[in-house]
């Protein structure tokens, strides 16, 4: 098996512990004989893998009482929905920051009046700032990590009235002040786990004040009173997300990965700085630890597919930006070791040097 | 590890075959040297496994023209409000012949009137029949196999208007006339792969006639229009269904598994029938091939807890019958071997050999 260096935005690299203790877990599950694809979500082995991923992502984030957290699948994109159809009665306040807002955006205008500020002026290349929060919206909706583009917003805002968070591809990259949001929800696909499985960390009492009627499994409260096993869970995703939060946790937990993440983003945001041909899109204030966007200089841009063929050749793979921003993309999440980030900055110098 | 018999209702017992090669995937994901839990949903590899899922399951169950074969996440239970969100206009008529049809039932008067027939007053031990289909419901809602007492619809229903079907617990364990349906669902942890997947054969023409909003993610014709990619889809579970398709392919489809499940129930419920201490829930004319359901007689009732400690011990595991209707509960489903049903019958027999 080829060493690859994986720099997708999500699917994305998780760490080999999780891969491992994922494969022996599928063999046979906590010694039961049985695999756990195979085993049923009400035995008391796999209720244990639930509760422990809530115990320990309660632990790491350091989540005050009065919280829960669950894991529903849907993805983040179906959140997009759930929020409003809970927490929307008359106007909602969204901070567009992306696509991924903007869709977020999109479903939200089917359940109440929408006001929003928006950074699409300048392809999203930064994130909104000193904006007004209407005092008569019921919540106001941020995106802290902008994959696309490149942006995060790593501070934890202050707001007047409950703030929501989507953290899909930064959660547990840095510590986050829990008591400031109202609700965080995200994807497991960038630093949790294998695509299937959403996160939602929700203060209780935020829910029960809309009055139309929710289907039960687009009801916050219906997953947070049965501990989110109200339904089947996506058992195998649960399992490998938790070995993600033992693996953090072994590592020194979110303080740690900040310094590791700030380190690696370092690197490549210096390499990139320091180029004659290459150049980073978002604005500097704003840059991600995350995903890390940059381009060929225009008088350089013909070499965009020969710079992503010399890669491949090297086993650097996912560095294609994404279509709206064009150039490459540098996924460097929690579990990208640092040898990736030099590897890819060492091609990018030879490349360099021979254009 | 030992050697288990997995009586599991689900998630379920799957063959080797999916437990071995979603294992090797998740090591080395189509020689990509990446694992499939951490490759782009993007990547060529992935979307062939996609759209090879959605060929086979076709070819599988010879579904005809203008029907779409779509997965997501969310489970049966988010289809419970699916359905009636997309296709309820005014009146639905839903046949209750369990508490998963009465879940349904519950979802869908959220979004209309409701009619229904059912076998509660049983106890769920029968199937309802003979009733009229009343021809002012936009569709009639069934649920073919009834996990929990037992009983299955085996024969496709002559419908005059749209008939819908949960076929989370009987799917691919038999031939079904695919065009007598307008919709079937089901979560995939009974004959499919694990938790975290669920499928939906649509027929096209029957979307697109309600006029209430729908949130993109809670509409089918947004996952039919992007071959279920318009969100990252599970992958892992993507791709261990996808196995199960290609080992039921190459045991020789439905009808051959028919022929199996009909050869193991025969022999279940002839011990049942034959035994003097054990005795079936189930009416006989609506008993299910995938879940045999069967409790102790009166004067034995206080050996329950004791065979299911006998059962354990000859390593039979999953057979604590559902809360509802107590005593025991043997799922047989595709992947089950007859050797497993032969030893649970040994063990039977030995047990009522000693009381």
């Amino acid at each position: 098996m080829k060493k690859v260096h994986n720099f997708y935005a999500g699917p994305s690299i998780l760490p080999e512990f999780t891969i491992e203790e994922t494969i022996k877990a599928i063999k046979d599950f906590a010694g039961t004989g049985v695999s756990l694809m195979s085993v049923s979500h009400r035995s008391k082995e796999f209720d244990a893998v639930m509760r422990e991923a809530e115990t320990l992502f309660k632990e790491l984030l350091n989540i005050p009482e009065g919280y829960s957290v669950i894991f529903v699948g849907g993805g983040a994109s179906t959140q997009f929905a759930m929020v409003p159809y809970n927490l929307l009665n008359k106007k909602a306040f969204y901070v567009d920051s992306g696509v991924w807002a903007s869709k977020a955006i999109k479903e939200a205008k089917i359940f109440g009046e929408i006001a929003m500020v928006s950074s699409k002026d300048k392809n999203y290349a930064y994130v909104p700032k000193g904006y007004e929060i209407p005092l008569d919206a019921d919540y106001i909706h941020i995106t802290t990590n902008n994959t696309i583009y490149g942006t995060e917003l790593r501070k934890d805002i202050n707001s007047p009235i409950p703030l929501v968070a989507d953290m899909s591809s930064d959660i547990l990259s840095r510590p986050v002040d829990v008591s400031k949001y109202a609700l965080i929800y995200g994807g497991a696909q960038k630093n949790l786990g294998p695509a299937g499985v959403t996160f939602v960390i929700i203060k209780k009492d935020i829910l029960g004040k809309v009055s139309r009627p929710l289907p039960s499994m687009l009801n916050y409260a219906t997953h947070v009173e049965n501990g989110s096993m109200y339904n089947t869970p996506p058992c195998v995703d649960v399992y490998a997300l938790l070995q993600t939060l033992k693996w953090l946790k072994a590592q020194g937990g979110v303080k740690e990965m900040e310094k590791r993440n700030i380190e690696k983003a370092q690197i490549l945001y210096d390499a990139i700085d320091n180029s004659k041909i290459f150049v980073g899109t978002a604005q500097k204030e704003d840059r991600s630890l995350m995903n890390i966007c940059f381009v060929l200089k225009e008088e350089y841009k013909s070499f965009e597919e020969d710079f992503l063929k010399f890669a491949k050749e090297k086993n650097l793979v996912g560095l294609k930006g994404h279509r709206s921003v064009g150039g490459f993309r540098a996924s460097t999440y929690n579990a990208l070791p640092k040898e990736s980030v030099i590897a890819l900055v060492d091609a990018m110098k030879e490349f360099e040097s021979k254009h």
